[in-house]
């Protein structure tokens, strides 16, 4: 496998490299990615996040798998364990059934490996095909709200919301980004706010809670956020929080806008009630990692996700282009899949 | 002074001790309240919390310092310096005046304990009222959701918004309650949670961003939260965070209900503008306490309250009756204030 580099997972002499998440901002720190079950306990783990990401992360595995010899019996166990690492974001069944379809066709480790590199490549190039296309909402320098993480860590290129901001940005038409902390995981707090910094890009750091006090405020014109899989009818399923983002977007009159690339379009959701929500653990409400402030005995609802309704959604930046609300109710997706 | 017991504060041999709430649910340490520096310091650093609580715990010291032979220059600088410990709940100040009052008129130390006693039971008075008015709300068993903790933590008694909850739960109009974890400080995790746990309440812990899914899915049919401040049009200021739900309350059509004593009334505010709204350091929201997570470059927004307009709340339950939003639109906070 030759080498690849994106800020969240290299392939460096041939091996697959993860940065492990959960330990930014304030370590940097890699794991081995080769074996596919500690592939799939990074993914699992948040290890690796972002819905492109971990699609084109299992993809890279499972090529790396094949390239160390693996019978294609083993492949397929790699495969079915590989997809079920998390259960809502589309990516990751999308790149595995892709590399699947080759594992089928009978090719060999070389041509899995072009497979996996070809998802990577086309991921970077996906994403820069977003920032284009979502810059051109900006028609000044606005001030945006972002939620959770969908940056160049949550894929192989620039990001996806955070890639049109980046995009924007140089072309000077980000004035300030406010950064949702995103709990329970804070992937704002820990990955966009850092990403923002990184950038130089001038930013603030708010609790969720602070989301419709800064609307109000006329602090931001603008939301962007990502996606973890898109209906045909224009739902979405993104980070928990972001539908209530788009309540209060509504309310106060700002466009709202999920950005993701086609890959995140899953055809075979009518609308937003057959994409499954995965559940997580009672610690990640009652606290972060070791420190738990909790109250011990006190059950908890912990969905990982919730579903925007194409009401709440201004437009839909793809890689293809810009989706308005209106198309996506006519059926603008099912075009575009064709 | 008496003995005065309640679940956040207590008077006992004389002395007068505070639970300190940022240990809560993991600790029950008592620290001592006589002297106001350090009352000072408790309050600031929500040691003792709550917009009525502060009021009762301020003059409660004020009093222990006059039994302790304070001059009256020491005691109106005393009144000066606990009057300022946090700008945005008015029963601090509201407290503070009726004591200054007091003190303006050369009682004796005597009489000023009792003063500070008369506000002690008259808030345990204040919640029995409010929860009876509250409970009238409801017709039948419902699920209702909270933000902060508007409990008997936050009062002398059993509270404001839980106060109400508690006693329709005794009359079996709850179902469940759901608890927003309120960040940054946690006050539904820590406080709020314990407090429906130690009464036998079911309920479920959430994040903040999950309130606006918890609404949507139907798990949830009234909001209930506490005041700091309300103004004379029925604009109030609670916990950042109120103004948000208040959105997300008026979106799915479910009933949101402010419930504060008489004293959280300031006829000096028109509107939800004139209220100074606190704001609080980065720390809290880059993390919790010394669990730092955020990204430590990154500027911070932290208000530690928000306002919500009068179009946000159906009723305002008061320990007088509850008002709708109707009546605060013509003045009825006015009349009750004759």
């Amino acid at each position: 496998m030759r080498d690849l580099t994106s800020l969240g997972l290299k392939v460096e002499g041939g091996k697959l490299r993860c940065l492990d998440q959960r330990r930014l901002p304030h370590a940097m720190e890699w794991v081995d990615g080769d074996d596919p079950q500690a592939m799939h306990h990074h993914i699992h783990e948040l290890v690796v996040r972002g819905a492109p990401l971990i699609g084109v992360a299992a993809a890279l595995c499972l090529a790396r798998h094949a390239e160390k010899g693996a019978s294609r019996a083993s492949l397929l166990d790699a495969y079915t364990l590989l997809r079920s690492a998390r259960p809502t974001a589309v990516n990751l069944m999308w790149a595995m059934d892709r590399m699947k379809a080759r594992i089928d066709q009978g090719v060999s480790a070389f041509d899995l490996v072009q497979e996996a590199e070809n998802i990577f490549d086309e991921d970077v190039a996906l994403c820069e095909a977003m920032a284009k296309n979502g810059a051109t909402l900006f028609d000044g320098p606005e001030s945006v709200l972002t939620h959770c993480n969908a940056g160049a860590l949550a894929t192989a290129g620039i990001g996806t919301a955070v890639g049109v901001i980046k995009r924007a940005f140089e072309q000077g038409k980000i004035r300030h980004v406010y950064v949702d902390e995103t709990r329970p995981l804070l992937q704002g707090a820990r990955l966009t706010a850092w990403e923002m910094a990184q950038a130089d890009i001038p930013h603030t750091l708010i609790t969720d809670s602070m989301a419709a006090i800064v609307m109000r405020e006329g602090l931001v014109q603008r939301v962007l956020v990502g996606a973890d899989r898109v209906a045909m009818n224009g739902d979405f399923a993104n980070k928990v929080g972001t539908y209530g983002l788009s309540v209060l977007a509504r309310h106060h009159g700002i466009p709202f806008h999920p950005v993701a690339p086609m890959s995140t379009v899953d055809a075979s959701c009518a609308s937003g009630k057959d994409i499954p929500i995965e559940m997580r653990l009672a610690c990640e409400v009652k606290g972060y990692g070791d420190c738990q402030w909790g109250n011990p005995t006190s059950p908890v609802f912990n969905p990982s996700f919730d579903v925007t309704p194409v009401e709440g959604v201004t437009s839909l930046v793809l890689d293809r282009g810009v989706i308005s609300r209106e198309e996506l109710q006519k059926g603008k997706l099912g075009e575009f899949l064709k």
